[in-house]
């Protein structure tokens, strides 16, 4: 079978081994904001061309509004029986699977849309009760109980770190560079001091200002800050992290700094639809 | 005398009585990253042409590194003799006055440029001690003692609403209307739940994603939602408030949905530099 990943910005397919196995991946940048309506088919034949399978699995953004076809979210708690059950067909053989909607403790409504899929994906990996963190734009913290995802948090993390960096204030101080082990940290320490996130925000100007973080260390110092008010906010004594290398890396030594047991799964296993 | 606040992107000027009363009022859009060093000179001319009086005190990113002269901050505590002594002369009887700096109590730095003249323009309505705000791009929250500026925190609110409203996901849910005041309300009481800010921003998507946060209140409730984070940081069970009447307003009303008195401050007094 032939596992699709089809986000915002990419499209992503693997050719799948009954295993689980990645016999063959794919990408290309025709997310669905690059698409119109009717394209949907053809991008999808043309990027799967050659492979002999006859049945595709598509997950992310692509069931979303803007998307192939809307396709309702699933409530949770929920898990994979539950989502295989709503999945939507829009060509013979070729299956939307739904994303996951929850009501937080305050009565307001998260949603994810391809998370789901990675979350099955690692749930033999998982102890029996587990809090998953899945680092990016929009990172995800879900709770998995013995294979049903019984509710999860979204956090605005990575959006508010490119809009920070690309349009604010304290992005014009910033220096392309390698990056800086020691300025995360310190950018992770600084996120539990008295203030809160908006006064620190204000503080990676005004330590530059003052010689205290140079332009090149800045980009590392902000992502520390906000992967810091991230992991106070949502981490437990132990996490799974899940997604990108690099992005895991970050989490896990901010988690490290913080006294918080993080595991990293592969995010391999976690691409496999299963 | 004349006063003059000089700020990043507007220039202001105020012809005052002995008592402090604002005679004549000019303002243009010639801040300071329109200009480059030669022109300072030749625009304070143009702009208070005809004022016949002798002695300009100016405020404000004039007296930055990118402005007309750099003038060191003055560190807290200061007063306005304090203040006074380290202003500097860019030409006869014409002053740049200092702005301040403090240490926050993990050692970070903290800057204003333009609040202290006004916070000294207030000082004679303020107790014996007091919290003023001064809401605005970078919010400063100030402790005065006795005309004693002790110490203060600023806060990037206002810059991040206007970073993610024009470039976020969030912005792009967002329609132009007027101020809802249920909705502000809303992101106000939004700000004390569970999750912290970067979970709530995520919500003002979802919130709209499920029908219930219409495009024309989309931009009150962030704005709750900041201000409400910036005021639970912040505030104590008593402040003033300082600023442009609409943002003081704003202000007011988190204030109150949060049971903080809050007490506005005439802002013409507060532009008099003294």
């Amino acid at each position: 079978m032939i596992g699709v990943d089809w986000g915002t910005t990419s499209f992503r397919a693997y050719r799948l081994a009954a295993d689980g196995k990645v016999l063959e991946a794919r990408s290309a940048p025709r997310g669905i904001l690059s698409m119109e309506k009717q394209d949907f088919s053809a991008v999808l034949k043309e990027q799967i061309a050659g492979w002999p399978d006859d049945l595709v699995l598509m997950c992310g953004m692509v069931g979303s509004r803007q998307g192939w076809k809307e396709v309702p979210y699933v409530n949770c708690p929920a898990g994979p029986s539950e989502i295989a059950a709503q999945m939507e067909s829009v060509r013979p053989g070729v299956w939307i699977v739904p994303g996951l909607s929850c009501i937080d403790a305050s009565g307001v409504p998260d949603v994810m849309r391809g998370e789901e899929t990675q979350l099955i994906g690692v749930a033999d990996s998982l102890p029996a009760e587990a809090l998953v963190c899945l680092p990016g734009t929009h990172s995800k913290w879900a709770r998995v109980r013995s294979g049903t995802i019984e509710g999860f948090s979204t956090f605005f993390t990575g959006e508010l770190y490119a809009v920070l960096r690309d349009h604010s204030l304290l992005g014009r101080m910033m220096e392309n560079g390698p990056p800086d082990a020691a300025a995360f940290s310190e950018g992770i320490a600084r996120s539990g001091e008295d203030g809160g996130l908006l006064h620190h925000l204000f503080g990676v100007r005004t330590r530059g200002l003052f010689g205290e973080l140079r332009g090149q260390a800045a980009p590392s110092y902000l992502s520390g800050l906000l992967i810091g008010h991230e992991l106070r906010a949502s981490a437990r004594d132990r996490i799974h992290l899940v997604g990108a290398p690099e992005l895991v890396a970050l989490y896990a030594q901010g988690a490290e700094l913080l006294g918080i047991e993080a595991t990293a799964l592969d995010p391999q296993a976690a691409a496999r639809v299963r």
